[in-house]
């Protein structure tokens, strides 16, 4: 991993970083010498690795006593636009003018990306654990929703490190076929009245999960609409599974 | 209200108390000359006002600030049994015998329960909001699932005074018609395995409540496993709401 910039505010230290041409950011305490735990972040479609929302959510995490690192998805914040990003947008712009469903169009891009985003997080995470600040014991967590599940049900499928998961704000159509193979806790996020996720597919990733512990949190609302309640409850979460 | 006994270990009083001939108990913190909110507490079928799963939660709420008040149903705890709640019994008796639904008979019997427990838990809040250590602007609050939805739900509907609600393992033919009349906050539990109210019906509640915000935590198991970690949930949600 290569530091890149470091600031500090508040009791908390950014770390811009890039594990090869993957470029991302690590909170944590200030003067902490080594975290307890460290949690994933993975942002939305259409926002970065410092989105105001992510970032706000990260300070939070970082007040309870995590490290949390977060990576720009492909074709997103500080990384280059493809032929595909600009694909994605092109067909965002005419099922906006046509009044066509988003859904499965997004559905079908964030899970194009999850192709190369699932080895960039198993990467970035290796270099995590080579920082003295964070090492190879810390129990790893997970959060991310919508694009952020779609790379997040495969990674959290295939990567024995992650032990605990928040997810959500996706169907079938987003996760593939990974859900029966998650296992570790999951709290998921489902809201009941979102326009680009059927309610019955969300519910269908949710019972697919095959964790013993997992538990469902739909509120009313569309696809952005996910309370403010719900960070505490996160927060929470990885308490119990992580600390 | 008449009390009974009062009895005080750890910090908390206990007093039985009974409103006309309905039994119940008041937990408050000692030495608190007024509560600043309220929870009416409503136990399960075949359960009854002290039992230890509603007990050592109402001790959970009074460390965080509430009074919790709870009454026996009618035919439960130190009330009679009438000829309906023989009739009850024994169709529970055939059922198990034969391997019949169970699930259907305990809907009809808890929402035949639920005519008489509305008025009664009025009349208990009536008195309760006479006395000095609770008064009548202490915010009140209700939890209360399965045979305590069945009632639960009609009465929240009904009582104005009720702002904020955690209800549960129930489905529409153990409420009535009364979820969309619902209309305060609401934090609703529902077993993903429930073999006594289908899953269906259980969302179909959810979605029924007029409430601007619900929240559903549905949790794998049958219908007694919910999660530990769904006490401290709710104690969240009554600090959000009623403090």
């Amino acid at each position: 991993v290569q530091f890149i910039a470091e600031s500090a505010a508040d009791g908390i230290t950014e770390r811009l970083f890039t594990v090869g041409d993957v470029p991302g950011v690590l909170w944590t305490a200030t003067g902490t010498l080594r975290s307890s735990a460290l949690v994933l972040m993975a942002h939305g479609g259409g926002q970065h690795k410092q989105h105001p929302g992510p970032a706000a959510r990260a300070r939070r995490y970082v007040a309870a006593g995590f490290a949390v690192a977060a990576i720009d998805a492909p074709g997103h914040g500080d990384r280059p636009r493809t032929e595909r990003d600009e694909r994605f947008a092109e067909g965002m712009r005419q099922r906006r003018a046509s009044g066509g469903a988003l859904g499965p169009h997004i559905a079908a891009y964030s899970t194009e990306l999850s192709a190369s985003a699932v080895p960039e997080w198993r990467a970035t995470l290796d270099r995590l654990q080579d920082l003295d600040d964070i090492g190879p014991d810390a129990p790893v967590g997970f959060w991310g929703v919508s694009l952020g599940s779609a790379t997040g049900v495969p990674l959290v499928a295939e990567e024995p490190r992650i032990t605990a998961a928040v997810l959500g704000l996706a169907g079938l159509e987003f996760v593939g076929g990974a859900a029966p193979r998650v296992a570790v806790p999951v709290e998921f996020l489902l809201q009941w009245d979102d326009e680009l996720v059927p309610r019955d597919s969300g519910l269908a990733v949710f019972d697919a999960f095959a964790s013993r512990e997992k538990t469902l949190h739909a509120n009313p609302g569309g696809h952005i609409a996910v309370p403010a309640f719900e960070v505490e409850s996160s927060v929470r979460f990885f308490e119990r599974h992580l600390l």
